[in-house]
């Protein structure tokens, strides 16, 4: 699908595990009520209250698979014994009704997503320090030394992925991260690119 | 002079004449107590309660021909008669300290800066449409006939060098337009390239 200068911006949310990647997305999406979340496909049974098309895409492994198949997926990945992914259609059509699609996705699927939308705009969350960011992982209180330690390796990787990215907002006070995420998307959709086809479509009728 | 990775942004402020430069830069600068005003050089003759380093550097000719052979200068023009010019020198030492410069200029004279320094934010204040720029020209009452229908065609000439511009910022409502320049300047600072020396630095006290 060809996307219209007037399409929507997808915006794609991730960092370190347990950086606050989905207290964020909670938050600007209840600030910015425009913003369209992105509704993952699954192949997992839909818990209780849980709505197709709200939640999740609920599909059988036949349909997952045969979605990966045709390229009808923006990433994917299989979790416990069930395939999670981001549906390439929902995202394209909002897109092109004009809204802006926030996709909340650890760092490996932002991966997969840039390389089939390198047009997105791809934000990493980052902890205001390492030693923080430690303690939120131990926080949790369920985790073994090794396993703790094994969680630091990791999130010192996926900061040196940051190097992909677009933006980079540290996500220390909610408030401030959100602010920051909507001057990017104020700021993306003032972009040249995105605006000099009405001026040249208006210099053609003077 | 090499650019730090902590050092301010300088912000280009451009646009066709008439469009509102000089009232959204006013603005800007009152709402951003920390935005640096990039001081012009000029060989005209101080007026009174003009102040130099402030209002300008005054220059004689000798000297501003000077600046011109030694490239001290991001840009310059003659006008009636006198040289008008940006001292390279003060933006960068103000870039080095941290701070934002804002350049408020015409289109040919930012095209100069792009050239000299690309590192630049450059941002193209446009009229919310062709007729309000025509009345805005045309109230000015002073000019024939002839004379409005040149400045017309100026400026539809200077839309179409839009496209060398980063960003586009529609002149209707002064607030809404410096709301879009604050937004910009804030994700121009949140860029990748400029924050991941810092984790860099960080990953490797860890």
């Amino acid at each position: 699908m060809k996307m219209e200068n007037d399409s929507g911006l997808l915006l794609v949310l991730s960092g370190p595990s347990g950086v606050g990647k989905g207290t964020i997305c909670k938050a600007l999406r209840e600030r910015m009520t425009n913003l369209v979340y992105s509704v993952s496909a699954t192949t997992r049974a839909p818990r209780a209250g849980e709505i197709e098309g709200v939640n999740y895409f609920f599909k059988s492994r036949a349909e997952f698979e045969r979605m990966i198949a045709e390229n009808e997926l923006l990433e994917w990945a299989e979790y416990v014994g069930n395939y999670y992914g981001t549906p390439r259609r929902f995202v394209e059509e909002t897109l092109a009704s004009g809204r802006d699609v926030i996709l909340e996705i650890e760092v490996q699927g932002a991966l997969q997503v840039k390389e089939k939308f390198p047009e997105g705009i791809f934000l990493f969350l980052a902890p205001p320090d390492l030693a923080e960011l430690q303690n939120r992982i131990v926080g949790r209180g369920t985790e073994s030394e090794e396993s703790i330690r094994n969680r630091m390796e990791v999130a010192k990787a996926e900061i040196e992925l940051m190097d992909k990215y677009d933006y980079v907002v540290v996500n220390d006070v909610v408030d401030c991260a959100c602010e920051k995420i909507e001057a990017i998307i104020m700021a993306e959709h003032l972009r040249k690119e995105r605006q000099i086809h009405k001026f040249r479509k208006w210099l053609k009728e003077v």
